[in-house]
């Protein structure tokens, strides 16, 4: 029988909070302890493990272990790195942004790599991890295997990215689920001016999300833009009022302008 | 035992298509004929229901039916009411938009009415239409509480709504349907610069549409411009290029401005 892996996560946010248990229950793998700014938060990861330690400081870290996973936000990566680059273990240390390159990891070596879970995690809310793509980069080629091998235990889609492919997939997902949901929540507010809760819209978003991935998001296109109905837009402009009736012109001319060339 | 309502369908789009088989199915109604511009266009719907004929002219259109639903395209509507302005068999007339106004259909008389089914229906594409929210306007007390009446033997959620309150509700409907099918247009776009399936975001989209609904929007929003990270804003806004790169900027800015005021 191998060893099991022995992992240390560095943060206790969404993502650790969601990634840590999925690769705990592996057979062959030991979340060993969750680093945090207090205990307190660390434990609320650690409280979802099996028998992981929670600490509060980066001087604490268990220097035995395998795997180092950095889930802090993008800004204090970079930092993470410095403080933690005297260690010289020989083991693999990681990011889990989509938006922070490889290479801030440099100060611990070239056993880097980026383990990108493409999902919008949220404490308390169970994700099926199963379902979740992983991007995965290794600055050797041994790395990007094991790390390919471990992310494959946990999901059915796990890909080996470039850095510049990987950013250009992040801008991707903030337009389709970071915008999306701030148009939900504009959505939210005009029909809440009249007295309208945003449930009302549930069955229209599934059934238009599920036709776009189903037929393509042009050909499924409909409304008063995808028409060329400019009285119908300067009326919808009108009555939704600032601070959102810009928003609402600069989406319409972009439907407008991206189907211009298209026949009706 | 009563006879059975009898209804006409003007028009053989995306809401006909949808809409006419689910009314044709319920015990007491019968829809009778449908009118497009071609019999050919007209048979699409017509070959869904059980008996009813297809038509090419407004002037073959039976004169005994018992409701006329006008659904055509949004600048039509004036159109087709001014020519059917002769009959007058004491028939409710309604039209299915969510953007044009009652009052259009005043050259037919004052049993009118709106019959709006909240939803992005295109032909060919199946929709439960149990589950699809309908709006209903009349221009008399006694025709919103007929059609009322027969849109919840349709529909679950059937609700009585002014005109203001319908234009209000659709352009809601616009940000959150046709918007975000934009946003998954231009994600598509983005991911096949590098060979890249939009396929990747469905568990992303999937997820943070679920997370919206279930926590509010506001609650579950993610990413660069809710952490206010200028830095991989204009990354990606670099990444991207025109044409969708100041789309990006307006939609961070507007998702910036949202949150400044809240504690993070």
């Amino acid at each position: 029988m191998t060893k099991p892996i022995k992992i240390v996560f560095i943060g206790a946010g969404n993502v650790a909070w969601s990634l840590a248990p999925a690769l705990d229950i592996l057979p062959n793998v030991e979340v060993v302890q969750v680093v945090a700014r207090s205990v307190e938060s660390a434990r609320t990861v650690t409280n979802r493990l099996s028998r992981a330690v929670a600490s509060s400081s980066l001087m604490d870290i268990d220097t035995s272990a395998d795997l180092y996973v950095i889930a802090v936000g993008d800004s204090q990566v970079g930092t993470v790195a410095r403080q933690l680059s005297g260690i010289n273990n020989g083991a693999i240390w990681v990011h889990t942004s989509g938006s922070v390159l490889l290479e801030v990891l440099s100060p611990l070596g070239d056993n880097i790599g980026v383990f990108y879970p493409m999902q919008t995690f949220s404490k308390g809310r169970q994700v099926d991890i199963r379902k979740v793509p992983f991007f995965i980069e290794g600055m050797r080629p041994e790395v990007a295997a094991s790390l390919e091998c471990l992310a494959s235990q946990v999901s059915d889609s796990v890909s080996i990215l470039s850095g510049d492919d990987r950013m250009v997939l992040h801008a991707a997902a903030v337009f389709a689920c970071n915008f999306t949901n701030h148009l939900l929540a504009i959505s939210s507010d005009i029909l809440s001016s009249r007295g309208i809760s945003l449930e009302v819209m549930k069955t229209l978003v599934e059934e238009s999300v599920d036709k776009a991935f189903s037929s393509g998001p042009d050909n499924g296109q409909t409304g008063p833009a995808r028409r060329g109905d400019i009285s119908t837009i300067n009326r919808h402009a009108e009555l939704i009022g600032p601070p959102y009736s810009e928003l609402y012109k600069t989406l319409s001319n972009s439907i407008i302008n991206r189907f211009k060339d298209w026949s009706r």
